[in-house]
């Protein structure tokens, strides 16, 4: 990253760079530590050009969640071309890689929840796009009980992890097979047996 | 309430009473909302003598959120007459009773635990101490896979509880019984057949 020089450098390029210093600036301090001055000097470039990709720092701190969201989706999307159990599986073990790679960002995420209204709305629409994206590849169905659990599932995944990055007395593989067996045990208890049967 | 009259009452009662204030208000407002003076107000008592209850607006948040935090404990505890099984089904019927009776108190909760370190906190203490009691009542061990499942269903029983809340399209036995289900079906998934066998 081209710090302390004013570089030229295309449009998407530049918002492409200011994402990624934005993802690693506020894995280290809080929004309210850091001014849109400090961000600039950090990027090499003027406040005014900041303020021209970003009209606050609010926005820019909302555009670095959703550009990590977006790396997640992109990484945990399903293989179309594996068998839906094997997609799942797949998917969660790269979620639980980009975890353990950025756990502080990700501990971050779920903390600035509660303060941050758009941050909120941000896991809820993921969560919401999930959990929809998982009945879906287990041709279960949308019922109330199966869709309560999706979501729910998704929850219990964030408590299992906050467990597991404070413990870490679980191997990566033994807690996404245990994530999956619980997938499975809710399905079933929501009355969905056969795409349960699935992730096994 | 004795609410804009200056009335004596004796210490402990007055405690209460501004708790129980407090849990009303601060279900109405976010505690930015409201100012010390305007609580006294609400109290009907001075200013001074609010202070000296609780020092700060911030601490006299936090003592509501422990006083209904203490509430749902004692209508949540687990009665040593019943079997296991049924004492955890009367449980989650009293919480799930009390989360229908405050649904604006439940979900500031949950809210405020991003911005309020106290209240991640409180939350963090009342889930640890409520997933160890789940395990000894039902008689599990506290191995690594059956710690992470008894945390992360309180979490999936939030997730559940926020669908609940938005869709309503549940009855709550019904989302009882889902909720049963799925600690039933992860306590399995994490190698604990036997309890798994007593929550049905």
């Amino acid at each position: 990253m081209a710090r302390g020089a004013y570089t030229r450098m295309p449009v998407d390029e530049r918002r492409r760079h200011l994402l990624e210093l934005g993802a690693e600036l506020f894995s280290r301090h809080s929004v309210a530590e850091l001014s849109m001055a400090e961000i600039a000097r950090e990027a090499g470039i003027s406040k005014a050009l900041l303020y021209h990709y970003f009209p606050s720092k609010h926005e820019y701190f909302v555009a670095t969640l959703q550009a990590a969201a977006a790396d997640v989706a992109r990484r945990t999307a399903p293989d179309p071309g594996l068998p839906p159990g094997e997609a799942l599986a797949a998917s969660l073990d790269a979620f639980l890689a980009w975890v353990e790679e950025n756990e502080t960002a990700y501990r971050k995420l779920l903390e600035s929840a509660g303060s941050v209204p758009d941050v909120a709305a941000l896991i809820a629409a993921v969560r919401d796009a999930t959990s929809a994206r998982i009945l879906e590849g287990l041709g279960a169905s949308d019922a109330p009980p199966a869709r309560a659990v999706a979501r729910g599932w998704l929850w219990f995944m964030d408590g299992a992890l906050a467990d597991w990055l404070e413990h870490r007395d679980l191997t990566r593989t033994d807690l996404r097979d245990l994530l999956l067996g619980v997938l499975s045990g809710a399905l079933a208890a929501a009355g969905e047996s056969e795409p349960a049967a699935l992730i096994r």
